[in-house]
Formats: structure tokens, C-alpha cells, sequence
């Protein structure tokens, strides 16, 4: 059987490895943290085989395999991670952890302040992709890994695997970094603080504080919503809804939910109010606002930031992709060949827009086999 | 002076003209119907001067001049209609009325509603564009005119100039459809389902009931925030706000307004529910998204439909509108092409995306003085 069967999510208190608090790249000392995390295949003797996959904006740890039985509540990235796949879990041992400030197991907003005994709702402190990443460098060290042989994620991913090769160039031997960017633009920001208003206006919402209550269930969906449109393309919203209407044959002159792609819209945004968490929504954009890797280690320069990267470096756009356009990795490509770094890049022709790295499966898995093994060749060769 | 000086806003209750109640296109009558507009310059003799302005989602009659007095209140297409302007008011009659669905003086469903005493809410009936182009014919009438020589409109305003052309195709010699489309996308109609959903999402809405009360403020500046995104280019928003800090230098690590592009989002979304009624909103989006000449003029096929009109076309896009995008317009052009009717198609190049047509006045000005002139000179001639 051509996948990685039932699996378990495991947790990790940073206590248990004597970590009581980090800091912040805010300034400010956060904990107790616990890590959700999942892992899949066998780390070798040499532990060289290990890759960390990063979840997007609204993933989890769980990112192949099975809950509880076979069939049941499969991973996000399932079609990319297992025997023979593109991470190829007969070859590779492949690690996916819940970021900080997440919903789904490692610490965030919802989690309980040992201090108070409550959520931390917005006491939470506001946290950076690198933080994220730092959390994560913890459970390298808990799993005796001390470089991976590839740090890959898609999207919000794919911001945290670039983010590694800059915060530890020395931990990192290959990155791919996949329908991602090196900074949101202001188009993306808007967008983002747009959702993020419409959890706020909730008036459920009530400051953050609406554990154990009514959640800000309207306000989530329609964050939800305005990022839906922004993973389809124009042309695959055209394909798959067009103007048709839903079970209906004529226009009903009322508000209710007549076009398709509005009753899409709707469903996505109820499904996700079931399963994620408000708050999280709001300190996990905000950590994508802030991520601006010439900012943070160029001084504005593009260039003079990637010339830090130590890995090889993999990047994959969507032709389609317009939340993060090919031109935006094009940038870092162009960046990263002007420091005569080792860089592969592909822009891959597709219609599904953003969603793409999660649908172009079969596209990305030539590629990145390719790439996970010359990586892998390049280390043991000491290369 | 270049300008018109001050006008004032007109009200005409169609029950002067005998009309008590019209048959909307949903098959309900409703009335008493009341139509606010300007008129700016003279018509003359042969009544063959006169050009109506279709308005887009947000804007009014108030098209061009100041209202009170000078400097106060400056109509919203105020630098293309004027002496010497594009739409020429030495030379031509310029009619600008508020559509039906309205807030701005046309009955909407913030009026009174006589049988009731009280504002309609959503007793008002759902309208389609063909309906505020009807209520304009009674207009049209009312001024004495038989035949427009122009109807024209960017947006919103450039359906109804289409709308014209198909349910009046013997009243209209010309029409100038701008950054406009024969049917929304289902991009589109997902952004307006939104905006929608987050006005009705707000506890204040009251199912419509909220006249004299506290105003659906929160979900009416979220669907503004959202209709803001779409009106800009990417390539704008870059030029414009970038990743710039409003009013800051550094992070502050909590939720408040940070980057520029959400400041102006958000002064945005507070001016819009100072001036605009939510229940408008509702009407004018869905009318919007029902908007589909071909499925309505031609069995599903644009060819056809267009195959009935008579007037001469002029047809404007800019070449960073998503939101209409030039393909759109295109389409149109092609069918119109494939009907051998008298077209002129331009696609203006500007990174302004769909607020271009209310910015490139420059661009649009001789383009469409000289449409105009034509225009009139081919009437004058009987052609």
C-alpha cells in the first residue's frame, strides 16, 4: 500500500528538554511551549535523511498518513509525503510540527496560561515566522538532528524554509521553498488585515476572550472567504463554477446563497470555523505581515540578505498563482543567482492559482525527488 | 473657469408622469418611484445633444459641478464633465440620475414605503440593472428627449450604458461602456457575496431593520475594505503604500493598524459608512451579479445578443483592471466585431487597475471628445 498508514500526533514541552522560555524576536520571553508534531520513516545513523516539512497558514502537524484508522481524517500534504512519494518516507525520515501561535497541539492563544488557568486569548504575545522557526529548531535538537537535509514547505511553508537557511544557515543542507515569497505585498497585507477585521468586528469575538463561549464564528468564515478567493485563479473559479447556480434554474430575486461559487464560499467557510481557532487566525497572518527577509537581514537589500544562505535552494511557482505571483519568487531567484548561490527554480505552468502546490502533485514530484536526492548525494559526498 | 459652478440635485416622483408602479424584471411591480439627478448645460432644439452618465456601485447624480457652493462637494466624475471637458458641457445635455436601489435620492430600500410609513429594508424588491435602466427611460422622457446621443458609464455605469443599447436599442445612438464587462466573473461575484455576507454577518443589520438605529457600520466597512482591494492594481498598492508603516518606524507586536495600505483600507471603510446605506449595497452588488447580457439577450450566446444593437459602441478597458480585466471587454469587442456593428476599442495602458477610468482623464478625454464628435456629426448627417 502506497502510504504511510495510521499515525500518531506526539508532544514535546520544551520543559522536558530544560527550555522554560524563549525569547521573542518581539524582545519579550514567552512559556511554557509544547510542540504537536508528527514524524514519518526512520532517521538513519547518520541522521542525514531528516526533512522538516512547514505548514501553511492553516495546516497542522499532520501531514501524512491516517487518525485513529485507515481512511480517516488524512493529512494535508498526504499525496506528497510516503513510500515513493515525493518525500519519499522508504528513503527519508519526515518530520511536521504545528507552528507556535498554532491551534492543533503546540502552543498558542488558545492554549491555557499557567498563570491564570485561561486561554491566553490576545495576551498571547504577537509572534514572527521566525519565531516559529526558532520552536521548531528545538525539535531538531529533541529528535538528535543537528542539520536537515531539507527544510520544504508550501505558501506560509515555504516563508518558514526560507526563513531557516537565514536564521541557521549551518542547520539547513537544502531548502524548497514553494509558492512562497520572501515579503507580502500590500496587496496580501490587505487582505490579511481584512480578515483579520472581520474576526475583530465579531462581536463574539470579544477582545480574544470567547473560549468555553460562542465563538466569532461569522467573522472567522468570511477571513476564511477572502482567502479562498485568493488561492483560486480567476480561471479555475471560471471553470469550476462559472456562472452556474446552485440547484436552482433561475434567479430567485432574494439573498439567499444562489451562485455556485457563493455556496462554495460559504461551505469552505463553515467547515473552517469547526476546526480552527480565531485567535490563531489572527497572530498567524500577522506573522506573515511582518516576514521581509531583505528587511531583516539585508537592510532592505534582497540581495545582501540571501548571501547569508548556506543550503541549496529549490523554488517552485504557479504560473496562475496571484496571491504569490512567480514574480515574487522570480525576485528571490534572481537574488540568490546574484550571491551565485545553487539554485533550481521552476516555474510551473498551472490553473489552480495559489491552491496549485497542493494540487500539482504530480508536477512537483519529479522535481523535488530530483532535488531531495542530489541534495542528499551532495551531503554524503560532504559536498 | 473650467468647470460647471453650482448645481443641485433634482427630484422627479414618476407618479407626475402618471407612472404609479413599474413591472420590474422579476415580475413584481413596485412603486411609488422618485429619481434624483443633475442635468448640466443646455439641450437644444433638435433635442439631439443630450448624453446620460450611469454611475457606478458608490456614486450618486452628483456627477460633475459643486453642490452649496463652489469648492463644496465636487461631483464624483467632476474632471470629465465640464466646458471643454470630455463630456463637453458647451456642446451637450449631461444627464446624471441616482439608480433605482439608491441611497442618494432615488427610491431604494431606505425610503419610506407608504404603505407602511416606515423604510422598505428588504421589502424592497431585488432590481437588475435592465430596472434602474428602465426608471432612467421614464427620465429620459420626462426631459423631452427621445434618443440619447450618448449613454455612458465606467463600471457599473458602463453596464447600464450596455443595458441601453439592448432594452432601448432604438433609444440610444451611441454608448461608451468603461472598465466594465457582459457579465460579472465568478471572482467577482465571490468579492460581492462576501462583502454582502459581512453586512448581513453584522448583529446591527437586524434582518434590513436598522433605520434610526445603530448601522451595520462594522460589515458595511469590511465590504468597502474589500471593494478597495479589487478597485487597485497590485502594482499601485506597490507604488502607493509598498510595505510602508503608517506613522511608525518599527513593529509594535499587537493588533492596531500598522502597515499604511490597512490604514487606508480602514479611512477608507469609515468615509464609506458615513455616506452609503448597507441595505443599497445589498441591492446594487446582486443586481450586479445578475448582470449576463448574453444569457439574457442571446440564449447564453454574446454573439447574439449583441447582434441587436443599433448604436455606435465605444469601449474603454485599462490594461491593470482585474476586476473587469481587459479580457472581458474584449469579448464584447469581438462579438460585437463578429456583428459587424461600429465599434472602437481601446485598451488603455495605466497601473491605476479598475479605479483608472475615474484617474486617466487625460487618456480618456480625447478618446472620447472625438467618439462624441462623430457621433453627433453622424446623427446631424441622419446616419
Amino acid at each position: 500500500m502506497n502510504d504511510i498508514g495510521v499515525v500518531e500526533t506526539k508532544y514535546l514541552p520544551l520543559s522536558e528538554m530544560g527550555v522554560e522560555e524563549i525569547v521573542l524576536e518581539s524582545g519579550l520571553t514567552f512559556g511554557p511551549i509544547t510542540i504537536a508534531y508528527e514524524t514519518y520513516g526512520t532517521l538513519n545513523e547518520q541522521a542525514n535523511n531528516a526533512i522538516l516539512i512547514c505548514h501553511a497558514l492553516s495546516g497542522d502537524a499532520h501531514a501524512a498518513g491516517y487518525h485513529e484508522r485507515i481512511g480517516h481524517k488524512e493529512g494535508w500534504w498526504h499525496n506528497a509525503i510516503g513510500p515513493g512519494k515525493a518525500f519519499d518516507t522508504e528513503k527519508y525520515f519526515v518530520v511536521c510540527s504545528n507552528v507556535l501561535g498554532g491551534c492543533q497541539g503546540t502552543t498558542g492563544p488558545s492554549s491555557s496560561d499557567p498563570k491564570t488557568g485561561k486561554p491566553y486569548g490576545i495576551r498571547f504575545p504577537v509572534i514572527t515566522i521566525g519565531d516559529m522557526v526558532q520552536v521548531q529548531s528545538y525539535l531538531m535538537k529533541h529528535l538528535g538532528i543537528s542539520r536537515w537535509l531539507a527544510v520544504a514547505g508550501g505558501s506560509m511553508g515555504g516563508m518558514q524554509a526560507l526563513e531557516w537557511t537565514l536564521k541557521y544557515p549551518d542547520n539547513v543542507h537544502a531548502a524548497l521553498v514553494i509558492a512562497s515569497t520572501g515579503r507580502l505585498s500590500p496587496q496580501s497585507i490587505a487582505f490579511n488585515a481584512v480578515g483579520r477585521n472581520a474576526i475583530i468586528s465579531d462581536p463574539n469575538w470579544c477582545n480574544g476572550d470567547y473560549y468555553g463561549k460562542a465563538i466569532p464564528e461569522k467573522g472567522l468564515a468570511i477571513a476564511r472567504m477572502i482567502g479562498h478567493i485568493t488561492y483560486l485563479s480567476e480561471d479555475s473559479m471560471e471553470r469550476k463554477f462559472g456562472r452556474k447556480l446552485q440547484n436552482k434554474e433561475a434567479f430567485s430575486f432574494d439573498f439567499s446563497t444562489e451562485f455556485a461559487v457563493e455556496s462554495y464560499l460559504h461551505y469552505q467557510g463553515q467547515k473552517f470555523v469547526e476546526r480552527f481557532d480565531a485567535n490563531t487566525y489572527l497572530y498567524v497572518t500577522k506573522a506573515m505581515d511582518y516576514f521581509d527577509v531583505a528587511s531583516k537581514y539585508g537592510k532592505g537589500s534582497l540581495k545582501r540578505a540571501l548571501s547569508h544562505i548556506k543550503a541549496r535552494m529549490l523554488l517552485l511557482s504557479f504560473s496562475s498563482d496571484w496571491l504569490f505571483p512567480p514574480s515574487q519568487t522570480q525576485e528571490l531567484v534572481d537574488a540568490l543567482m546574484a550571491n551565485h548561490k545553487d539554485v533550481t527554480y521552476f516555474d510551473i505552468p498551472s490553473s489552480y492559482g495559489h491552491d496549485a502546490f497542493l494540487l500539482e502533485v504530480e508536477k512537483e514530484t519529479a522535481i523535488i525527488q530530483r532535488f531531495l536526492e542530489a541534495s542528499h548525494r551532495l551531503w554524503k559526498e560532504g559536498k
